[in-house]
C-alpha cells in the first residue's frame, strides 16, 4: 500500500461514522431535488426530506466546510457536487462478489449498482459446480483466484454473500488480499480490523427491529396474558 | 383496528427510535455468549461485542428499566429473554412478500427468516405470468387479492422487491391493507405515515457510505488532479 499523509488520515477519522454514513440520504435526496428543478433548498427542506432536524443537517455538513450561505439556504447543485466528490462517488469503483448462490445471482443481476458508479467486475464461489458460469455477463471463478483477480482487475470493495457458516473465512481472505470495504449480507456480523469498513445488509435485523412497534401498545395485557 | 391504551402508545413512542432499533444487535451478542456458554456480561463486555461504549449500553437498558445489579453485570440468560419479550420475539410473525423477481426469489428462499420467527406466508406479483406459480412452497397470488389474502392469513408486516418504479403504490396499498410494519428493498425511500414503520435495505446506500474511507486518505491528491 501507498504511504497516506498522517495528516490527512487523522482528518478523516475526526468525522464521526454516523455522519459519514447519513451522507448517502443526503445525496440521494439532492439529486432528487434536482430532478425536481430545484436549486436552492434550507436545511428545515432537506431535514424534512431525510426526517432530520435543520440543527442536525447544519452541524452533519459543519464537518466538512460552509456550504451554506446565512438565510439563504444551500445551492442543490453545488452542495451535491461537494458531497459526491467528499464521498468519492465522482470515479467508479470497481466490485467483486463472493458467493454465487441464490442471493448472488440476485445481486450480480441487480440493476441499481452500475447507474451509481458501483461496478460489479468479478464473481467467486468455492463450489466447483458454480466455477466457470456464466451469470450477467461475469464468468464465476474459483476461490483460489480470489487475491490474483481482486489485484488485476482493481476490486477495492467486496459484497459476501455466502452462508453465515462461511463469511467470518472469507471476510478473513478479503482482507487479507487489501479489500477494505465489505458489504456483508451473511446473518453474522464478522469480525474485521479497524482499517476495514463492514456494512451488514440483514433482513432479520431490519425485520426485528419493527417488531416493538407492533408489540408495545399491546405489550400489558401480553405481559399479564404469558406470566 | 381495535382501540389501544393512549398511555401504553406514549410510553412506547418516548424510546427514541434509534434505540429500538439497535436492540437486535444486544439479542445476537447474546445469544451467541448464550450458546457460548456465558451467563454473566459486563456492559464493558457487551458493548466490545458491538462496538458501543459501557455508558451507551447502560443508557439504552435503562430505558426499559434495571436489568443489572450494581458492579455484577447482567445476567445473560435475563437479559436476552426480556429484550425478546420487548422486541416482540416471543411469538411468530406473519410476512408477505411483494415482487416476485430474483430478489424476490432469493427472499423466499433465503432459511434465515423462520428460525427468528418470521414466517412468510404470502406472495404477491402484478405480473400474470408470475401468479399461480410455486416458489419456495408458497403460490404467488395477482395483486388485487393483497387484501384479503394479508387478512385472512394475519400478515402483520411486509417485504417489498419490486422496481423502484413501483415501490411507493405498493407501500400505499399495503399500508390501506394495515400493514404496519414493511421492510423495503426497492431502491427508494417510500414515504408513509407515522404509524407505519419503514427499513430500506439498501446496498447502494451501504457502498456509498464506505468510499469515503476509501477515498479520504488521498483527498488532497484528487482535488488538486481533479480541479
Amino acid at each position: 500500500m501507498a504511504a497516506r499523509p498522517a495528516q490527512l488520515a487523522a482528518d478523516a477519522t475526526e468525522v464521526p461514522e454516523v455522519v459519514v454514513s447519513r451522507l448517502p440520504q443526503y445525496v440521494r435526496a439532492l439529486t432528487r431535488l434536482t430532478q425536481q428543478g430545484i436549486t436552492v433548498v434550507s436545511s428545515q427542506q432537506l431535514g424534512d426530506l431525510i426526517q432530520m432536524t435543520p440543527a442536525q443537517i447544519r452541524k452533519d455538513l459543519s464537518y466538512f466546510g460552509r456550504f451554506g450561505k446565512q438565510g439563504r439556504g444551500y445551492s442543490v447543485k453545488y452542495l451535491l457536487g461537494e458531497l459526491r466528490r467528499i464521498l468519492g462517488l465522482d470515479q467508479e469503483w470497481r466490485v467483486g462478489l463472493v458467493g454465487v448462490g441464490r442471493l448472488g445471482r440476485a445481486i450480480l443481476s441487480y440493476p441499481g449498482f452500475a447507474p451509481e458508479g458501483f461496478k460489479v467486475v468479478a464473481a467467486f464461489d468455492a463450489d466447483p459446480r458454480q466455477v466457470g458460469q456464466m451469470v450477467a455477463g461475469i464468468m464465476v471463478q474459483p476461490m483460489h483466484r480470489l487475491g490474483e483477480v481482486v489485484h488485476e482487475l482493481g476490486v477495492r470493495i467486496a459484497i459476501v454473500a455466502v452462508p453465515a457458516s462461511q463469511a467470518q473465512e472469507v471476510v478473513n481472505r478479503l482482507v487479507a488480499c487489501d479489500v477494505r470495504a465489505i458489504v456483508n449480507y451473511a446473518p453474522v456480523s464478522p469480525q474485521a480490523p479497524a482499517h476495514v469498513r463492514v456494512r451488514n445488509i440483514d433482513p432479520v435485523m431490519a425485520l426485528q427491529s419493527m417488531t416493538y412497534y407492533l408489540t408495545a401498545p399491546n405489550s400489558a395485557a401480553k405481559q399479564s396474558a404469558s406470566r
